[in-house]
C-alpha cells in the first residue's frame, strides 16, 4: 500500500469538491470559501511517537512544537497566513499531566511566534503517544498557490538550504559519531530537527508573487515531494544536483556517514523549506525581492520540462531519480 | 489524571481567547469569527481502536461512521450546520488499501446525509487503528448555544431516549445474553451503536430557540456530560431519576443485566443526544414545537438550581449521583 494509490481511491470515492470547497483531497491543505471574495485553508498532520518522533532524542516540548510545525508549514505552501488549531492527543499510560502540559507548551511557544491560537482540542488515551494538528488559515484568493500549478518551463526553487534537519537526525540517531562534525554545525542541526521552523512569512511573501506558480512544503524531503509536485502539474522534473544548495552541516554529516551528500539532502524531510515552480524570466528579479524583503535566498533546484518522471542531472549526466524520501505508509 | 485538571492547566497555560475567537478551549467546539456577522465552530474528535470501538463488534464502515459522527455532534451541539471534515487517519500494518477505503467509506455515507465534504487529510502508519475527526461548521451568530449558558431554575432535557446504544453495546461485548432480549429491540440497539445519529437537525433547530439557553451533546453519557454542563454554568443539576426517558431497549438489557435501567442509562455514551437547559416558563411550547418540526420528543430530564454539583432525585429522596459515565483518560 502506498499513499499516492489510497489517495487516488480516495478521491475517486469521495469525488470532485463543489459548492463552496475550491481544493480538496491531494494539495497541502484544502481550500474552501467562507463568503464571497474569502478562502480558508483547513489542513491536519499526525505526528506519531515511534514513526515521527523519539522521545529518547527530542523533549515533549520539542514534540508538540515539531507537530504544529508540520501543519503551519503546509498552511504556508498555499500562501495562506495560519490563524488557528485544534489539536487531537493520545496520551499514553506512561504520560503524567505535567508531560501534557510540556507537549502543549511547545506548541504554544510556536503558535505565539505566528500569532496562531489553540483554539480547542481532543484528549484520548490510547498505547501511544500521537499529536493530530488541524491548522485553520486565511488567504487572499489572489495569494491561493497549488502545487498544480507549476508549468514546464518554470524554475524549481527552494526557501532555503536541504538537509539541515536530515544531518540533526543523523546526529541524534547515532549514524554519525557527533565528535566528527564541527560543534557549531552539530548545534544547528540539532536545533532544526527539534525545533523546525515552517516557513510562514515566505509563504505569505511568495504567495502574493504573479511569477510565483506551484507551491508545496518540504516536509518529506525533495525526492517524495517534487515527483508529487511534477505529477500534478502533468510535468517532468530535472533536479540539478551539481547545484543542489546542501545545508553545511549535511554535507559534513553526509561526508562522515560515506555518502553523497546531495543524496542525503534529497533523502532528507522536515526540512520544511518551501518548495515553488517560478516563471523562468522573472526568477533572478523574485530572488532579489526574496532577499531584500526575508533576508532569505530562493535557490533555484531545477526546471520542469514537458513529460513525466522526475530526474537528476549531474555532471551533466541526466538519470532517473533514485533517491527515496519518506513514504507515510510504507513500512 | 484526568480530564479536567488537564483541560483546567491547559486553559491556563494557553490563555483566554482574544481577537477573532470567541470560544477556547472547553466547549464541545471553538468558535471564530472570520468575518463580520460570521461565526464558524471547529471540532475535532479522536476515536481509537480497543477503547472507542473493535473490529470484532463493528464492520470498518461503521467506525469510520462513529468517528465522523462523534464530530459532527459536536458541532451540533453549538447550534452550527457541519460543512466539511478533515481526516487523519493512523494505519496498523493489519489494514490493507481496501480497508482504508472502507473507513472512508462509512465516513461518506454519513457526509452525504448532511451535506458534509470530506475535504482532505494525512494518512500515517502506526500500531493501532486510529481515526481524528475535524469538523467545519458555520452557526448564525444569534443561534450560537455555549453548555455555559444555562441558568438556575432551567429545564434540562434531552433530544431522546437514552441508553439504546449503550445497550447495542452490552449486546455485541456479550454483557447479556441477545436470545433474551426481544430481536427487535436487539437490532435497534445494535444499529445505535454501530450507526449513531448525529442530531444534527434538532441542534440547529433548538440553536434557533431564544428559550434554548445552554447545550452540549451526550458523548460521553448523561452521568458524565452533566456534571461538566452544571459545572460550565456554576449550578447545581438534579436528575429526575424516576422520569427519566430510558430508551426501552436499554430497559430491556439493563433488566436482564439485573442493573437498574436509569443507571445503564445515565452511564451509556455514545447516544449523540443532545442536552439542553431551557427557560421553565418556554419548555411545553418549545417541546410542542420540536414534536411539531422534527418529529421528535424533546425529553425533561430534571433542572439546574441553584448550587453546585450533580443529584439524582429518586422517589422523593435526592442523592448526589454516583453512577460514572465514560472518562477519556481514564485506565
Amino acid at each position: 500500500m502506498n499513499e499516492a494509490s489510497v489517495v487516488a481511491g480516495l478521491r475517486a470515492l469521495i469525488g470532485a469538491p463543489s459548492g463552496r470547497v475550491r481544493v480538496g483531497i491531494g494539495d497541502d491543505a484544502a481550500v474552501w470559501s467562507p463568503g464571497p471574495g474569502q478562502l480558508q485553508v483547513i489542513t491536519v498532520d499526525e505526528c506519531t511517537e515511534g514513526i515521527d518522533f523519539r522521545r529518547t532524542t527530542v523533549r515533549l516540548e520539542d514534540a508538540g512544537w515539531r507537530a504544529l510545525a508540520a501543519s503551519l508549514s503546509d498552511a504556508a505552501a498555499m500562501g495562506a497566513r495560519p490563524l488557528l488549531t485544534v489539536v487531537s492527543l493520545v496520551v499514553p499510560g506512561d504520560l503524567d499531566e505535567g508531560g501534557v502540559i510540556l507537549l502543549y507548551q511547545g506548541m504554544a511557544d510556536l503558535a505565539a511566534r505566528h500569532g496562531v491560537q489553540i483554539v480547542g482540542g481532543d484528549l484520548s488515551r490510547g498505547e501511544v503517544l500521537s499529536l493530530g494538528v488541524t491548522v485553520v488559515g486565511e488567504v487572499r484568493p489572489s495569494n491561493l498557490k497549488r502545487r498544480s500549478d507549476g508549468r514546464a518551463g518554470d524554475v524549481l526553487a527552494v526557501s532555503g538550504p536541504l538537509g539541515l534537519s536530515r544531518a540533526g537526525l543523523a546526529i541524534l540517531e547515532g549514524e554519525v559519531d557527533r565528535e566528527c562534525i564541527d560543534a557549531t554545525l552539530v548545534e544547528r542541526a540539532v536545533a532544526a530537527y527539534r525545533r523546525p521552523q515552517p516557513r510562514v512569512a515566505a509563504g505569505r511573501f511568495l504567495g502574493g508573487s504573479r511569477s510565483v506558480r506551484g507551491m508545496m512544503d518540504l516536509s518529506d524531503g525533495l525526492a517524495a515531494d517534487l515527483p508529487r509536485l511534477a505529477a500534478a502539474c502533468a510535468a517532468a522534473a530535472v533536479i540539478d544536483a551539481d547545484a543542489l544548495p546542501v545545508d553545511p552541516a549535511c554535507r559534513a554529516v553526509a561526508q562522515a556517514m560515506g555518502v553523497a551528500p546531495e543524496d542525503l539532502a534529497l533523502e532528507g524531510g522536515d526540512d520544511l523549506e518551501l518548495l515553488c515552480t517560478v516563471e523562468k524570466r522573472a526568477f533572478g528579479y523574485l530572488a532579489e525581492r526574496v532577499r531584500a524583503r526575508l533576508g532569505r535566498a530562493l535557490l533555484p533546484v531545477g526546471r520542469l520540462e514537458a513529460g513525466t518522471g522526475v530526474f537528476v542531472r549531474r555532471g551533466g549526466v541526466q538519470r532517473p531519480l533514485d533517491v527515496q524520501g519518506w513514504e507515510a505508509l510504507r513500512r
